[in-house]
């Protein structure tokens, strides 16, 4: 990128650097914001740098939010009887999307993974297993990512937790809806028949 | 979005709405920036605001750089008798690039387009005009896009120059290299027939 000058080169390879933009998109975003009036420039890094100083975990099921309880967490309707734990906010948000699940959640911040050197105890399973001991809680989904890890994260928090009695559940595996079975793994074949409905 | 706190979706829409990016790879960027260390984050936002702060038109050829006169045009081994227009400056990295011209460039910032009311003085016409009676110039290789504004742009600027004496080009339309005739546009496959070159 020497054709560029230094501090456009800097702004494309800052730029490219997060994840998802490749060189090509990274000089598209840097000419499109040197040609961005400065007000918005402006404003385009004072939200950047205002979100990272002020968005923080949710106390209650650390999520990330701006306030200390977040809007799911301190919403009376919701029931707090039921706790679904998730990998990430952004899991948490996918579920909040279709609108169906009333529960609270429990956001892990991560996996098991022993390849990573993340294990049980830093990931927010602790958190989990004091929420319980504290909060009247009668179900525990876990909705943790159909991966290696994320299974195994689920099994983990499964035989935790099952010993105090409360109820343990997993979110199903099978043919995604519009799926073509011609061309879906034979382990998720193989778990759709396994776990097949009555009609 | 209103499943995230009010800092985040802030975060995500302001990064939504730059080129290229979605919602999907907002929220993807937003959680990586929050995951970001702090100095991190800030160096990302220094450098943009840097960049937009530096960065101007080079007084000679009108590229964006933060020199007075960009490094091609302060370049003396470069050829000044051969001035190439193209019409942004990642047109004229992408010619530089190839590191097989070796004259000088005039960058247009932009295409004659009267759909969105883009007329020959708001785009730098009048610059390359200037600078060709100013300087001993003795071929203008037009590089504009083979879109129907830049034939038009390449059209408009070729009538300009010619009754000065200047040789006038324009770069080749043809079969992308590797390209498969069979997928290939009549208008291409026409071009490429009429330039044909003797073997």
């Amino acid at each position: 990128m020497e054709y560029y000058s230094e501090k456009i080169s800097r702004l494309i390879s800052e730029l490219g650097s997060l994840p998802g933009i490749g060189t090509k998109s990274a000089q598209r975003l840097a000419f499109h914001i040197l040609d961005l009036p400065k007000e918005k420039v402006e404003r385009l890094t004072g939200t950047i740098l205002e979100a990272k100083a002020g968005v923080k975990y949710c106390s209650k099921c650390f999520c990330l939010t701006d306030r200390d309880i977040c809007p799911i967490c301190s919403n009376p309707n919701r029931d707090p009887k039921t706790v679904m734990v998730v990998e990430t906010t952004r899991d948490m948000a996918a579920y909040e999307r279709i609108g169906k699940y009333n529960g609270l959640y429990h956001v892990l911040n991560g996996v098991i993974s022993p390849m990573l050197g993340i294990g049980p105890q830093d990931i927010k399973i602790r958190e989990l297993i004091l929420r319980l001991q504290q909060d009247e809680i009668e179900e525990v989904v876990i909705a943790t990512n159909s991966s290696v890890e994320g299974e195994a994260t689920a099994m983990y928090i499964s035989k935790l937790i099952k010993p105090a009695g409360i109820k343990v559940s997993r979110i199903a595996n099978g043919i995604p809806v519009g799926g073509d079975l011609e061309y879906i793994d034979e382990v998720t074949l193989l778990r759709a028949l396994e776990g097949r409905i009555a009609l």
